[in-house]
């Protein structure tokens, strides 16, 4: 019986699942996929499984936005590592189907958008039939009714599936193509510090004024801080209304994040911390002297020393 | 015969030609319904619309991002006009269906996203059929195969289809939702300034660092231009690399929204300016003494007296 | 036998003497004029005096730069207390000396500054001859060899010597003049918070690019600390090499005022705490709800309970 | 007779005067020395003299904060260009004076501060009798009465001088110390930008704030244009007031400092243009592509194209 359970945004034989692979113990691990990311976060919420591998950036499979603001609401959870997948698509139908046949094609619609330029070449007439996710439009060409041709899908699940036949390979538009997803869990011990982490942290708008962003931004860069993501997301309050995804290179342990983290919750106290993990390209954060904790630790003992009067 | 042309977000009875028909003259206009934004704007490229009506913030209907990529990049459009819609939704059958009917609904993506908390509560078991669009969703229960029972949509839909029941009235979660549309044309010149005036920027983060992003909102804050909007997308190119698409108080024809052009346009030299409009709202922009086009004309006016040598 | 002793500026008879006697006590202790601000300072530093009474700002007795570069360097000194004195002017001279016969005055450099005007007007041909303070100057007169026939110098000299004769009465240019003096002790504990204080620091400029000077002052306007004076020094080693010497509103057990000496250390290491003290003025300082110490001490809380994982 | 006529902070004999010798012409043109740098200066203004040498920084004749507010209020003047001039000091009494002769010494106070390591060495019992000039100081041994027995001055009054003997050289604390001059002239055509150029300005700090400093540096940062020197000085109007002075790197007909002038004159109006000059060093700017004279016609002519709809 396993002793570890993962969640993950399913069906199986999709990008994340590769992703999930990654983690060392995930093969022997018990591995539920789940059909939208709220649910795979949710049942580690409950405490149903340990940990959730949802896609973060630039999915195929509907995890930007929908984990952004996932993660960013309800009961707190704590991002423990990231993975990185070179994205390829494959067109995938029943065998016998040649492409001159295909009038329809199904796919997520991130998948979609992501193959255009061979779509618009190859079958300029082909209509779009909306998928919820590349893997589940792949497994419909299976059923005797299906309302499309040929779907794009991962390579992983026409490997899998001898009812498919790859009519195409690496159909999408960007060779370079990666998605990032991320293992999230219940709050607990942080990750070790290795030198190497990224920091993840949402925050909403405090106010309706430019400054707001500016403030929040100037929390890292006057503590020399580097930024490598930041997205923005509506709060769906209302119009004008956002908060801000944030990836920072270091951890909380780094005195200069904790006290950029400070100073966020100083700023827009509903800031919420999203965890500190290690970075997948193992890239080292480099920080200015005056950021060192050294600095911080030599600044502190400073000020408490002017504090007790001598 | 119709002299002016519009292409909007379809199919027909969705909030985007509620927004359209606010447009003086849109009634006697010829509007042409298109299946997706890309294609309602390239019809204005191409010259076979003069203008295109859709969705750019907060919509129900996918025109969030796909918007505001597609009029980011591909041959240059200017907004014209912005229009406010307020958003309710109805759950639709056929007559005869009851709520406890009904085990799958189908609706647009963002529509289903909106109405979550009454479906958790009214009909909890019931699965999600995606659509690609409100009006195809209800429209496809009058095929008597419809996989679904009930289909999330515009009231305007509704009322206009004698074959469709009406179970449930503002069923969406947030009462005070609001669609804001842009009404896009080729480039021109620009709409008369009225004092209440709202400029559209597509910025591309020009280097990866923090620095960037606080230089090009520092364009806006140095010359006291407020900023409404400001939305981080992907550029698809490579994780990491993004552009900032951003409404600022004020028009191009303003002295100091001007000047933060002409800023943008040093730092990031891609920078897109997508067009100078009235708000919908009418709020004026206030400005500060020294950020006024009388103190940049002054200060003009020192320098070349300096630079003559007076 | 007094138990209390005071250096200042003299000679007795200044505007420092006057300042020194708004100390509670001052009439009753041991008071020791020095020939300058220096030997005021080292007189402290050495045990032989409890605390210096010395001009800082905007002097008539050549306070100002000479105090701001004696406190900066040498052993360290605290300010305990400022206080604020009017200034005005009068123009002495032996009895029976009428303004006609004034051909050559004498005064301190900075006392002949500020009395410019009146003396353009009434004695437009009289040579300026330097005396080392407004009271030397005066007294001088009593020497049968004065080599001038007037002296500028305060009310209170002339008012304590029978030999002296006052022929005109505020001619000091600016009616509103007023000095600040600061009272300055040897280390010790930190004179309480009253909600009105300043804190005076000096900084060196870490490294001679533009962005260092901002970065200092950010470290101020990051944690809405106002700044009521900033002032640049040389340091006399060599063209172009500063330091500024700093009053922010507030005090160092303000959470704000705190963590702004720990950035100021951070990023200049040689910075310098000069003191916090009640204002002379008693105003008190405003404080952003996100600068309270409620805020700091919430936001240090918050994150140490991530750092340890819940 | 000479065509050209030159005032300078006299006496002859001074480090000033050695500055001036570096114009080319010079030497033959007429030299008028004044005893101080407003009266040198307010003959520029009344067209007696062609331009005026004095001090501006780190001078032994009293020349910084003296000019400093000179220049910055009356008729404007131009800074047309610089000087640097290596100080050194002398000690000089009459032939005869043994160093065990000395009981006080005269000098200009801020020669005497920057021989204070020396004289406490040496001298350490020598009273201070405070001087005009140093060229005043040593010319005043030569009469009988002299109520000083040594004088501290540059080796050049001290060559020429027959009746004075030099009793230590290189007396000064700082053997790399340095002062800079400038040459100023009535307003008119600005210098020939050379590339290694540095403009000087005048600004009033506009509102009693932290954050007006910070806008006003801002508008060099945000230009990329370096500061090589930046001073306050308290206008004397009231405590707290200030204008600072301050060297950029640039010539004002370069974009980026023209773009910054502009800035510099809406936020505080009565900001006055000193001059762009050849720098002394020679030590030519760099400037970041973006903030180029090509980036700014690029942006300039990109805002206009908009704003005439194309």
């Amino acid at each position: 019986m396993s002793a570890v359970t993962y969640t993950f945004l399913g069906p199986e034989g999709t990008f994340t699942e590769a992703a999930l692979m990654q983690v060392p113990g995930a093969a022997d691990a018990t591995r539920i996929p789940c059909t939208n990311v709220n649910t795979a976060l949710d049942r580690v919420r409950a405490g149903e499984a340990d940990a959730a591998m949802v896609p973060i950036e630039n999915s195929v499979e509907g995890g930007v936005t929908a984990t952004l603001d996932a993660i960013a609401t309800g009961q707190e959870l704590r991002i423990i590592r990231e993975a990185l997948v070179p994205i390829t698509f494959v067109l995938v139908a029943r065998p016998g189907v040649a492409l001159s046949d295909i009038k329809r094609i199904s796919t997520h619609g991130h998948a979609w958008a992501q193959c255009r330029l061979w779509v618009d070449e190859h079958l300029p007439n082909a209509d779009y039939v909306p998928g919820s996710s590349t893997a589940a439009a792949a497994m419909g060409l299976l059923a005797d009714d299906a309302p499309y041709e040929a779907a794009i899908c991962a390579p992983l699940i026409a490997a899998e599936q001898p009812g498919l036949h790859v009519l195409a390979e690496n159909i999408g538009d960007n060779p370079d193509a990666v998605t990032r997803f991320i293992l999230v869990s219940r709050p607990g011990p942080l990750p070790e510090r290795t030198g190497a982490d990224k920091t993840t942290v949402v925050v909403p708008l405090p106010q309706d004024h430019p400054g707001a962003l500016m403030d929040i931004l100037d929390q890292f860069a006057s503590r020399g801080v580097n930024l490598s993501r930041i997205e923005s997301r509506p709060t769906g309050q209302y119009l004008g209304h956002y908060f801000f995804s944030i990836d920072a290179d270091g951890h909380a342990a780094d005195s200069r994040v904790a006290d950029a983290l400070a100073g966020l919750h100083r700023i827009s106290p509903a800031t919420r911390f999203l965890g500190s993990y290690a970075r997948a390209d193992r890239q080292p954060a480099s920080a200015a002297p005056h950021t060192s904790d050294a600095a911080f630790a030599s600044a502190h003992a400073w000020v408490d020393s002017l504090l007790k009067g001598s």
